[in-house]
């Protein structure tokens, strides 16, 4: 973790909050990049997915993916992190309550750069706690090459304006 | 990262491969456990999810969760882990291809002690390439009041038995 984009995020300006009502179906994201790294990979599966072929070189070759690869969990991880950077809801944090249709694509590699696609599927409030509502996100994670190598849909949920801000 | 479980995983004695044909539906899994700290909370966020919420205790209470919380991604990674070492498929890697109807129920905290509980549901031959099948499994992380805080349904992908093994 010695280097950007590999080590701790920086904190950036938030922004101001943006509210349920201020998201539009058609809505597009495009994130900033990630490189993956051979010790970033290793990093995390010594924690969260230790197996074979995303820990060690040489233990990788003999698997079906022939080299290391990365955990899918890892490039899951990688997809929050690039959209957290891009702010898509300003001040508003990006808090997720349920994930869909997950599909992995493509293995990702040690040197793979990767980029987050979303679009903003439906925003609808909630019947029951008219506070609050959520947001349906298609979310698809790219290699360099634009090669989708995950995709899945998000339900977040959002505040909505509140009464005293006179909006 | 300096006390078990929270460190790098040991290499355990992988056990037999298990095949297709060796999983029956209905088989259950129940993992160990994993103790999540506030250091592990905010390594994991500086990284991967730098939210106010997984970062800073003093800057969470201020934010609908009122304290620190893990980020999803970090559950999710822990139930890999725990999945991992529970060996359900022996020597046979544990390779995911889609999770669907994924659901965060609720919020996990510092001091949690997370388990995984599992059932195969499914068991399936593929129809275009015979030598593999895929899994479907119902995965569920809980606290260790036994709530669940998040739920998932994987498919995996794991090889038929090998013709030239004779069984």
């Amino acid at each position: 973790m010695d280097a950007a984009p590999r080590d701790a995020a920086q904190p950036q300006e938030p922004g101001k909050p943006r509210y349920l009502e201020d998201v539009r179906v058609g809505e597009r994201i495009r994130t900033g990049e990630f490189l993956l790294t051979a010790e970033f990979v290793r990093d995390f599966a010594a924690i969260y997915d230790p197996q074979p072929m995303h820990l060690d070189e040489t233990a990788a070759k003999r698997t079906v993916f022939g080299g290391l690869v990365a955990s899918g969990w890892q490039t899951l991880a990688i997809t929050m992190r690039l959209m957290v950077e891009a702010r898509p809801l300003g001040a508003t944090p990006l808090v997720g309550v349920a994930v869909d249709e997950l599909r992995f694509l493509r293995p990702v590699r040690p040197g793979d750069r990767l980029y987050v696609e979303a679009e903003v599927l439906e925003v609808r409030t909630s019947r029951t706690r008219p506070e609050r509502g959520t947001l349906r996100l298609r979310v698809e994670t790219c290699d360099r090459e634009g090669r989708p190598v995950a995709t899945q849909l998000w339900t977040a949920v959002l505040p909505t304006c509140p009464v005293e801000s006179g909006r």
